[in-house]
């Protein structure tokens, strides 16, 4: 079956053919245009592009989706209403389409074709921007009661702590979201404290911190760096401990920018920083990095559509 | 049906027949004796003395079981190693036998039988000498992958916080547990606060705080007691948040002394307190107090040996 994954991001559309083994084989990759037109006449041009006639259409976007609509997406322009993504690009292309949030299908695709295969009670963490976060529990992706599961960034464990963007406070992205470590260095920054992130930044000719400029600082072992990511570890070990002793997980996967560049030691860091607080200790309880890496938005969505091809739950 | 429930608790050995509406028809309670042996015995001797002849029994115990073994129990004299409690029981009696941890029993009570019906995606927290939880999601009482999920009490919501009698810091239970409660009054009383706490124990010749006795210096607006219920709140509302943000559960349910004694206005306000960590509002989430009250143990038991009975998930 040749089945289309896509990955509609705030900032390019990548479109790509994915065979049986999980594996891209041939992929576009086009700008985000504005309006939810236009982007979603980008993702049917860039289906009807490839090479391969698709069977079936995944779709991960960066928001909250019920039934295929994406409800809203902060990240995108003119998505600040609901749209209904699964059934305009079905009847376009004339294919089933399945939508499904990108952190959500994250998960799934990690774990049908990643770190998290044969694991049945699996909680996927991604550090981006944010932190997005999704389950698999009993062998079947969680959705909860109203399709809000998984809101693992969110998870508040510091009454009273750091701002989160959401506007709450000491939520686990408030310490490990890229955007609020780059807060918390740039007021070190401004009150005085020295670091050489903003210059490693300018060098690379980047305007943000990004997961390069981390690892370069924490090589060279700066001390503000370092001591922002300890916060992050910290604050994630919280959060995956009170998930583990909430659902008495069997995996944990970490993927995201920040996770593939510092790698399999940051992963360590995490689940020796989450067992201090899991009541019950297991052996079998395993910590693994994502193993789709830049891949992973077309080949989990592409996995998310083949799962759903095969159970018969999409729009006909 | 003739079932029987039984609460095996630290105190007391309560034995009852329940009937198909969940009502409490017959029911002994004789104190707990010394040793598993001798607890085991005094069960037998309780179902034996029931005047109807019982189909199948479920013994709710306090501490993990695994397919029916209760593998420790820290408030039961004795029971520092496994105790085959479901065989054994069986054994001596004829009849299937379900044992599960009193805390899951108690959810799966509420959810079969009080404030739980009809919710799939249910939190049930029991407020007792610690802090105990059960989840049900998706319809099914929820265990994780080795037995150990639902342990609510020890989520992290202030790391580096108070310690909680697992030795950890910052969980649930260091807030809103009865033991800890008492600990942050006797601590605060030490040091000089005024309370009239200690005071109402003595006038009713309690030992330790009561939930009657918090719930009589609430009502008299006592300072210490109030602010030790608002943290207690507050931390409840933060892990409760934690649990709507991974599982967007559609309903909680909040039981235990305390809980019965304060009552729907103790629901409401932690109700409130965890809206403040939802990052998806859900106007169709309840929050309710659990209905079974006293007899919850054995109430819950006995429904737990008729689901068991009902999907054949019982020793034969």
């Amino acid at each position: 079956m040749t089945v289309v994954g896509v990955d509609m991001g705030g900032t390019n559309i990548t479109v790509a053919t994915v065979d049986d083994d999980h594996r891209v084989v041939e992929r576009h990759r086009t700008a985000t245009p504005a309006g939810p037109d236009a982007v979603l006449d980008a993702v049917v041009a860039g289906v009807r592009e490839l090479d391969a006639g698709a069977d079936a259409v995944g779709v991960g976007v960066p928001g909250p989706v019920a039934d295929g609509v994406l409800l809203t997406a902060p990240n995108l322009a003119g998505f600040d209403h609901p749209v209904d993504v699964a059934a305009r690009l079905g009847a376009a292309l004339g294919l089933p389409v399945v939508a499904e949030n990108d952190a959500t299908a994250g998960v799934i695709g990690e774990w049908v074709a990643g770190a998290g295969r044969g694991a049945r009670f699996l909680l996927g963490v991604w550090l981006g921007t944010g932190v997005g976060g999704g389950l698999v529990l009993e062998g079947r992706p969680f959705r909860g009661a109203f399709g809000g599961a998984g809101e693992f960034g969110h998870v508040p464990v510091r009454q009273g702590g750091a701002l989160c963007g959401c506007g709450r406070r000491g939520c686990v992205e408030a310490y490990a979201g890229r955007a609020n470590m780059e807060q918390a260095v740039r007021a070190a920054v401004a009150k005085g404290r020295r670091s050489i992130l903003p210059e490693l930044a300018t060098e690379r000719g980047k305007d943000r911190l990004t997961a390069g400029v981390w690892a370069r600082a924490l090589e060279r072992e700066d001390d503000l760096a370092v001591e922002v990511l300890d916060e992050a570890v910290s604050a994630l070990g919280a959060g995956i401990g009170a998930a583990i002793n909430l659902l008495d997980l069997d995996r944990v996967v970490l993927g995201g920018g920040i996770a593939g560049k510092l790698g399999q030691p940051l992963v360590d860091r995490v689940a020796r920083a989450s067992r201090r607080h899991t009541l019950v200790p297991d052996a079998d309880r395993t910590f693994a990095l994502a193993a789709l890496a830049a891949a992973a938005g077309v080949v989990a969505a592409a996995a998310l559509a083949r799962a759903a091809t095969l159970t018969g739950d999409h729009p006909a």
